[in-house]
């Protein structure tokens, strides 16, 4: 028997700032091999990896659980009113980095799920994979486990990933897509010259105002049943330019868009490259633009998963939770590629601030939720 | 008799790069008290300025020249294909730091003076005006002149600067004013926040943008009879955010405009005020504004003095000036608070430039040009 909240105490002792492993994924392995699950660090460049599976490799009927053991950087450590690694507990509240961000969550599914194969040993497998790099680059964590998971014939049916989604209450809302992320970086070269002599010279600057402007004002959808609506921001001009009697030569801005699934990345490439080019024809100017995209919008529709999370949490909480695709992104864009996938988990206090904390009951009710949908999952 | 080419070389040969006197108001002081010149250094903070005068102070008919002997810097020295304070002659050039930029303009009016006075003595005054802070701040050079001519009751009823002003060819051209200069500085300040959650920011980008675009996209005047449409250029934005998943909390940019006279820095001002009042308005943001004058637009119209000037130009070189107000600033707008001004000199070559130098003839042309200029004007 595993307390889950022993565990996570356990887990935000292990100073697990990204990239460093900090004992997490070795307390863990240690925990899950005991308990009859087969472990695999699967390590990539800095990052190391957990994966474990309890049950047959490639059953049909396999459920997983993802997570990350990693947290970011402590901030300000005099501003903490606790150790930040010290788990200490008071009036109910644990506090620590990564007490809900979110190894909390890890101590939950790993709790509920070492408990049900010993209790309710099921017809199917198991799944855990945790990763170290979901607060850093995110290119050597989730990804890495599913490269290897793909390279070695490892499958899920589906996933749940255990960050914090409860927004008030515990059980008010899960996750079941994001929206995508682009940025462009537009590079807008004229030829300099003296303001006196403007004939002379081709401003950059009108035109990359002119972009920013049309970019910012275009409406990219209205949001649908399950997303809200796509949204564009300027996030940087910048032109170095101090000299006031000099029209620069050169200017750059750049934009990001958190997209729905009316677009995809390579839609709003093309849209974002034609309004360059328009901009370019009528200022004459030459317009460079490239793009990093961080991940695609991703759903997975109300069905199978989403009812299973769905009634675990009613039965465990009264509350229905609302399906939401808003927020940051998430691992979850990652295993989106690889099976449908759902987050939910428990309400995040000050994640990623100074005194982060988690409510103690909440981590006892998250292991229960968790439970009944791995009881739920392999009686259907 | 001043040889006006010997007396070209022998100021460039004086190393006067701003606030350096180099030894050229000390060689002019010389050579002005023999002929007859009562002369008075006038220097302030750095700057050394020489006032001469030939005949009674405060006379009716007192014709002046401005100039100046301070130089830019040199640039890469490894440039230049000859010493940049050697005023070596090559091929009908000589060449030097300040060979057109302004020594070749000082040593024509100052030999041309100098004759004058002696071979036919005017009923009336000559004053000589010469700075060594042109090419810098502009603050201690022919301000304090002017500051200390005021105190002094010294004054000129016309007054010409011996800036080099000829297009193409020698005395094609003259200016009569100047468009005037107006920086101003925004800076947008909204709420910073994270891309994903833009209802929790409030993004200065947007505001900005639209603050720029319209002042770019408004037409100030479309120019007069003497003046080119005022122009306006964006010069510069900065936000300085590099993390593309945050909205800044600020971003800044900058605007020169060069304005003729149916403006006035004030006007501007005030026009620019409301068009960041409107944008702060529309978007919520505040929007802060400073503003720098660098000098009023000015227009000494077509009258005795630039009759004067051109009639003297056609007698010396056939060709009937232009009367320009265009290009950049000079310190005929400080003058032209003191009496009507215009400007009138040689083709500029390579001015600022590696390798600056001036036609050895157009220097003799020139002291021809000034020399009958003062003729005219006091036998008229
Ligand atoms: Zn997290
Ligand atoms: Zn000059």
């Amino acid at each position: 028997m595993i307390d889950p909240v022993d565990l996570t105490a356990r887990l935000v002792r292990c100073p697990s700032i990204t990239p460093e492993e900090g004992g997490a994924l070795v307390l863990l392995q240690d925990l899950l091999e005991e308990a009859g699950f087969s472990c695999t660090r699967v390590d990539r460049g800095e990052t190391s990896n957990l994966f474990a599976r309890w049950g047959d490799k490639g059953h049909a009927r396999t459920f997983g659980y993802n997570g990350h053991t990693d947290v970011v950087p402590l901030g300000d450590v005099n501003e903490w009113t606790k150790p930040p690694f010290g788990a200490e507990i008071e009036d109910g509240w644990l506090y620590g980095r990564g007490a809900t961000d979110m190894k909390s969550g890890v101590a939950a599914f790993v709790a509920a799920a070492v408990e049900f194969v010993r209790d309710t040993p099921p017809e199917g497998a198991l799944i855990l994979a945790i990763t170290g790099d979901e607060e850093g680059p995110a290119t050597d964590g989730t990804v890495a486990l599913l490269d290897w998971m793909a390279a070695q014939g490892e499958a899920m049916t589906y996933c749940l990933v255990g960050e914090p989604t409860s927004a008030a209450d515990m059980g008010d809302m899960m996750k079941i897509g994001r929206r995508g992320s682009i940025s462009a970086f537009f590079t807008v070269t004229g030829t300099q010259g003296h303001v006196a002599y403007p004939h002379k010279a081709l401003n950059p600057m009108p035109a990359l105002v002119t972009l920013m402007d049309r970019l910012s004002r275009h409406e990219l959808d209205q949001g649908n049943a399950h997303f809200d609506p796509s949204t564009l921001a300027v996030t940087t001009i910048d032109t170095g330019n101090t000299a006031t009697n000099v029209i620069p030569a050169e200017t750059r801005g750049t934009v990001n868009i958190r997209f729905n699934d009316t677009h995809t990345s390579a839609s709003l490439t093309d849209w974002l490259q034609s309004e360059a080019d328009k901009v370019a024809a009528e200022f004459g100017v030459s317009v460079a633009m490239t793009t990093r995209v961080s991940g695609e919008s991703f759903l997975t529709p109300p069905g199978p998963l989403t009812d299973l999370v769905a009634r675990a949490v009613q039965r465990e909480t009264n509350r229905v939770p609302v399906m939401s695709t808003g927020g940051g992104t998430s691992d979850a864009r990652f295993v989106m590629r690889h099976c449908p996938v759902v987050e939910f988990g428990l309400v995040g206090h000050r994640m990623h601030a100074v005194d982060e904390r988690v409510r103690v009951e909440q981590i006892n009710q998250l292991k229960g939720i968790y439970t009944s949908i791995l009881h739920d999952y392999f009686s259907g």
